[in-house]
């Protein structure tokens, strides 16, 4: 098979070719400019390569009901000149081939969750957060991403506040405390005027995270009881998950059972943010075996 | 077909045959006592009904992984005597038909599932949630029952707590101020000494419930978009839900799309608490289809 991948981001695509086995035979990064400049090269770049099918894991928010009569676009975005873009529709009429359209968490959830499956891993289900400029999540149940009604949007839940940050107001702009307001990376900026990078992970603004990080991971093991919960994003490091297992494993206090937290809370698998491409290889994969 | 119903509770076993309308035929209601004494009840009254499969939804915990080994126990259920009971092993001695072993949220969920399916709602996914002297959850997600590691346990996720409230230290006893511990009808009783029922509509209490009953119904919209939210259990009325969509608007502050909230947040489609009753006949007959 000759399967095609996008990553659309709000700063670049990354777009793939491969095969069925997730190896990348070729790969092109178009800057993120208007949508149909953007796009119109994505589409150059698959028209001649013989793709039978592509998986996109886009930015959003998107619309990805297929019952819907703008499945395929990406809607009201905070990204300027992106709100209300035909995505799939544009590149159809260059490359007319099936398209799995998600969202970017959505990608990476299944490229985890497809690398777990390879690794012999008893997964079945699986989540994926992203912890960075936003905060946002995509899973798995029974092999199939959850969402019904549209697409999750993980990072917007409330969480109990941290006795020690009560007067931070937090920084999202539609909920304040939400848990994007609470955790996303421009939240270091917004309470102590520094970059992350440049908090180490002593300092007691990490254990304030990780409390609320692992209330996130608390609300989807005992929604969804999955297998496994993957952090990705730059806020992320094997250092401050150690500190979120710990604040997890003291709120769950044994309730329910969970696999060894060193296997249930962990990194992606895939290094370099490349859970997304695996994971638009398997969609892409899984369309044409549907 | 003939179908047969277990919704086993903490105080009563509610056995019923039906056929794959969902329809009624018998009805019979054992009181629980020791384990070997109800099961073998159940078991005698199902014996020569003719049943050709049954939908089992009963109090927790219990192992619904088929590939535990204790699959088919109630496992260490506070309930006295019942801990480590194999409910699906006593009874195939007995009946020896296939069962279907869930949670009796999860039955319930799944009866409104196939409730709102036969009303031709466009519903592929629904959370129920039951708000009673305990608090629970369960889910379908594009047909299927949410849970691979174990089933869900949506009662002791953690909430932003009610400024009016902050004093209150909550009543469960593995996590105090969990969602159970806030909003189960014995808090009630801990918070002022009367029982709910007493405590009309207009009293402040129930502002401080439905904003975290509303943190509820946010969590499960983000993490799971379901098409529906049921909320069933004797602290729920329709006066009540007036408040949680009130709250879950405010919360939600239009951030993703969801129903019209009076077909979104609902009471049970089926009345007298029958939901698990229908969802454990559907979910014996699709294991007959399968």
């Amino acid at each position: 098979m000759i399967l095609g991948s996008i990553e659309a981001g709000g700063t670049k695509f990354v777009c793939a070719i491969g095969n069925e086995n997730y190896q990348v035979k070729d790969q092109v990064t178009i800057p993120t400019t208007k949508p149909a400049e953007t796009l119109q090269k994505v589409a150059d770049y698959f028209k001649d390569a013989g793709v039978e099918a592509i998986g996109i894991a886009s930015f959003g928010p998107i619309e990805v009901r297929k019952t819907a009569p703008n499945y395929g676009y990406i809607t009201d975005t905070p990204k300027a000149g992106w709100s209300n873009t035909d995505f799939v529709g544009f590149l159809k009429k260059t490359v007319d081939v099936p398209m799995y359209f998600t969202t970017d968490v959505n990608g990476s959830a299944f490229g985890e969750y497809v690398m777990a499956q390879l690794a012999n891993e008893d997964v079945d289900s699986l989540v994926y957060y992203t912890i960075g400029t936003g905060v946002g999540g995509g899973a798995i149940n029974n092999s199939k991403l959850v969402g019904s009604a549209g697409h999750p949007e993980m990072g917007h839940v409330r969480v109990k506040r941290h006795p020690d940050d009560l007067d931070f107001a937090g920084i999202c702009p539609f909920h304040q405390d939400c848990l994007e307001g609470l955790v996303s990376g421009p939240t270091f900026e917004a309470r102590m005027n520094k970059k992350g990078q440049e908090v180490p992970l002593s300092d007691p603004v990490w254990d304030i995270m990780s409390y609320y990080v692992a209330q996130a991971a608390l609300q989807v093991t005992l929604i969804l009881r999955p297998d496994k919960i993957v952090f990705g994003g730059g806020v992320t490091s094997a250092d401050f998950l150690q500190k979120v297992r710990r604040d997890f494993a003291e709120l769950l206090n044994g309730y329910v059972h969970v696999p060894p937290l060193d296997q249930y809370i962990t990194l992606p698998e895939i290094s370099n943010n490349g859970s997304a491409t695996v994971g638009d290889f398997a969609l892409a994969k899984r369309m044409l075996r549907e």
